[in-house]
């Protein structure tokens, strides 16, 4: 079968299309025909040797793919041949609180990920997608949207007549939207370009701010909440560096910073009485559990969500897919079809 | 009626006792001789003017204090001349989730504080300390036991068979090292002093750690509490600036860090992937609400626990009490006895 | 000014409009001109003398009201007259669990309601709710409409996927209705009335069941959820004897029951392993507090939701108000308006 | 190898050791040599036919238990051969909240349970108990006292200055006792014996209550408790019918009752006011998941703490400790050794 590999060199270019031989279905494992894959900016980040430097190679990158299940192995019981399912971003994390090794078991790094034309997976590391959805847009769920419902509801508890605050239009962003939406939620974003921002506001967004014509948008979310009780109830807080001093200010007292990515940096220098004095959360996230991936499918399949799909790239084309996911041009998940 | 004020410029050395006219007791409100008041570190930047640069003048400082109540005003119901109260921290925070305003409330900073022979407070902002304490040792409790215990249950849910890291032997820490062992947890203390962790472990700390002498203690904190979930589930985080990096290599994959003061510096830069990859939360706090007192207080009497308290000056001699606590020699709390 | 009591003895015909002195206003409170009241069950039950056997008589009866401040007495500092201002139904609970002594505390009984042309309250019973709302539609709100905002959020965190089951079309459980769609649930609802199930479902009810027709409803809800995890998230249980016996049949393992009604009875034979062996929790629940009341207006105010009203009664007519209620026909809230 | 086996009919008498081919340790399975059980009433109770009128027959009888790892099937990781496990009571609940199914896996009813030589089960259903135990005291562990950890950690909250009410001094409760005074709990506990009584306060209980002697313990509860909160904070309800009722009162406003027990009786008409007035949560419990197994073994090993054995027969006599078991008279476990 075919795959892609980083073989001896982190870098994009170094991502080659390669023949594999068809990885065995062991005990209590299904085998996969990949149909559809979708990139998150962490893939970008795996293959260019920026996420985890300890990673070995080779590597068969990304996370997120959907495919059906062509063989199971001995002891499976709850999948069978024909069905469809999604890998669960963290192997390892069933339900409850993150385990300890949890991140030593999250596909595309460290483990080998969806990029190819077969996966084998544990059956409980799988998960059948809302019916409703096509493979492209189910590929999109593993990662972005797990992400996006954990910080929303998991830890952030957002509900009617709450505010949330999402930074930039990245999948978890956008996926945010439509899940805080769901949840009665207002939503704030931001973005540096007026055309995103209109689309956001066109998929439901209550107010947008162009953080390049106001780059103290924190003090604009407190504007825009006003009163007594000014600043968001959550954050969802993906840039990082550059962002988490502004996100300090957005939010109220006693409210929620859910850390889910590091888009502008990893270090930052922070005041920490703005954490201290108003009671603030910043809250670690690492995508979610397993749990979790079946809460979320049930409200996308209720509420017939359907995922914000930029484009879509030929399995022959991973690379220019990348190329256009680091290029930051898209709104919306880009995917790579895999398979016929 | 005598008190204490910073009067035009903040500094120690501009503290002066002063004679003011008894202030009125109004509806609501309890007229209190002051027995007693403990020195928290914040008290001390408070009157050198680095705790809030906003801070109006003239100040009575001094957050926590205990005394008798001489008279009660109009449609106070629940408390009797001749009872034993302390004040409550957070004057406007009477239970639930911290309010908007809390901090617009809070004894010493901004409000006047309890440095004086007598203060006024409204029902509302006086508790009961428990029975079997001394004037003394009732004065310590509101800021720096209240914060311990808000760490430790509220936010910190520390239970049997958990393991907490103390960062130093200040007045939070202590607190938080008598709570812990209350609630079946492991301690581990760190310090500069040998003498000050041989009287911790005397307390019943379990590990202590020199921090002089083991400066990536955050390592030695991962070893001691080895295996597969290494790591303590809490983190009493007092230290800010120098102590939070390695808090956070100590704090286990889903823990908590709970941030209640900035000794060391307030401005850090954090390497932001070691909260997100591994789940921690770290959780800003302002002391606690009335309702966590009265439960701490619950506690307190049940297992008949002492404060432990250092020094205890004369009124006459305030100024050297903060001379003595910001010189960092005592362990336990220091004290000034007001009134006769 | 004119005043409804219940004298000498309990019972819907000893109900006497009266005339009596304006109440002082005093410290801390505030004079409220009534403009509108809203009946619940629980008022009917009052006056018939049936909810609290050691109610003490005269009472002015009726727990939900608003009306303007006329009148503010000294130390009122967040309130002006002119506003409009709605009762807490549980005048002394502010934040947080509820206390020890909240049902003693409790607007038409034990302590006098709305039913009258001014009431005196003091400002922290008192709020204002969402200014898109009617008089008598803000009336609606204090016991049935935080009732099911408690029940729904407060201790059954619904959201985006769950399911709901609602019992009747009682003025709590429309308020639960249109709050459960807010936060993206399903809602199934029950009812003897077709018609009123209709209605249910114009308003947007998922699924609905006629009680009558299915007396085992339990079961049908059960087949409603079916697969896996067959039963629904949450119930809020208004029928009490006749319907809590479904209701641990339609809650799903590991469900939430909120009791807040026993409409059909106090006493009833339950099967304790149905709680047990799949882990239900029964959670009473007492309308909520002044926070949760806050929490909700801020919903009903960014959503515009308007309560169902059914008929709207003049003040001279209060007596055919509570004969209405009671006959059970209305589908919305009752109400009565008051003054001009 | 020899099993006890329920064959064809219910009974004590039914109980038959027999000779049954070893079973085949699969992919993921561990083979474990029995070395001791314990008991407990649902055993009784499965052995007699009453605990589940649908339970297949053969049936391997008693939940608990602990051996040694003789074998270890393909696949199996992170156990080996030698080491000592115990089995986790409800094998399909490793963490989180309980599963729908949690029920279907259960050990001793439905599945085969532990009263054999040898014992074959999947990898993520053992667990390691804490070293410093017996064989026999290891055994106690699996449903008893994890049962009393969930009810007292999971769902209580449980911790200093708070109180619990055990009602009786069976297996559950002992653990409770033990657990509650780890985490700084006062502990109540009833007896229709004096002297159990007085061993129960020997283990450090506070207040014993003879309920022969006090039929209406429920108010002398809320009298030991009194003041404006009146009530414990939780009960641990094992009794059910004849109990609830006096739980109810025992009971302080917003407290909860885990209900974990029926050992008088299934059915019992309730009062619902009670629950609904007080809000009371009544939160029904089996047992627990393999996460708290081992947060529980933390602590266990953190205090050294001992299970209380009464009394301990011999494999040959697995009758005879039924019987024992069934009489009462036991103050701690009814243990079997097996094996050497």
């Amino acid at each position: 079968m075919k795959a892609y590999e980083i073989r001896d060199r982190f870098g994009l270019q170094q991502l080659t299309l390669t023949e594999r031989p068809a990885p065995p279905c062991g005990h209590g494992q299904v085998r996969i025909r990949v149909k559809a894959v979708s990139l998150n900016y962490r893939d970008y980040l795996v293959v260019q040797g920026e996420y985890n430097p300890r990673q070995r190679l080779p590597l068969i990158p990304v996370s997120d793919g959907v495919g059906e299940v062509v063989e199971t192995g001995p002891g499976v019981e709850g999948i069978r041949v024909g069905e469809r399912v999604a890998g669960s971003f963290v192997q390892g994390w069933l339900a409850g609180p993150m385990p300890a090794r949890a991140g030593a078991t999250t596909l595309g790094s460290p483990l080998d990920g969806m990029l190819a034309e077969e996966v084998v997976l544990p059956e409980t590391g799988v998960i059948a997608p809302p019916d409703h959805l096509t493979d492209i847009e189910a590929a999109t769920l593993p990662c972005a949207a797990l992400t996006a419902w954990s910080a929303l509801f998991v830890h952030g508890r957002l509900g009617p007549g709450q505010t949330v605050l999402l930074e930039g239009t990245g999948g978890v962003s956008l996926f945010a939207l439509q899940f805080a939406l769901l949840a009665g939620a207002r939503v704030i974003i931001t973005s540096k370009s007026d055309e995103k921002l209109e689309k956001a506001a066109g998929l439901g967004a209550h107010h947008t701010i162009n953080y390049r014509q106001t780059p103290d948008w924190g003090k604009a979310v407190q504007a825009l909440t006003g009163g007594s009780a000014a600043g968001v109830d959550l954050v969802i807080e993906v840039g990082g560096a550059e962002t988490l001093p502004q996100a300090l200010r957005a939010v109220r007292v006693g409210g929620t910073i859910c850390l889910i990515g590091i888009l502008s940096g990893n270090r930052v220098e922070l005041p920490l009485t703005s954490i201290l004095m108003r009671g603030v959360r910043v809250q670690g996230l690492l995508v979610g559990s397993r749990e979790g991936f079946e809460a979320m499918n049930r409200a996308i399949a209720s509420h017939q969500i359907r995922p914000v799909v930029d484009r879509v790239f030929p399995f022959e084309q991973a690379g220019e897919a990348f190329s256009y996911l680091a290029s930051g041009r898209h709104f919306g998940k880009v995917c790579i079809a895999v398979g016929d």
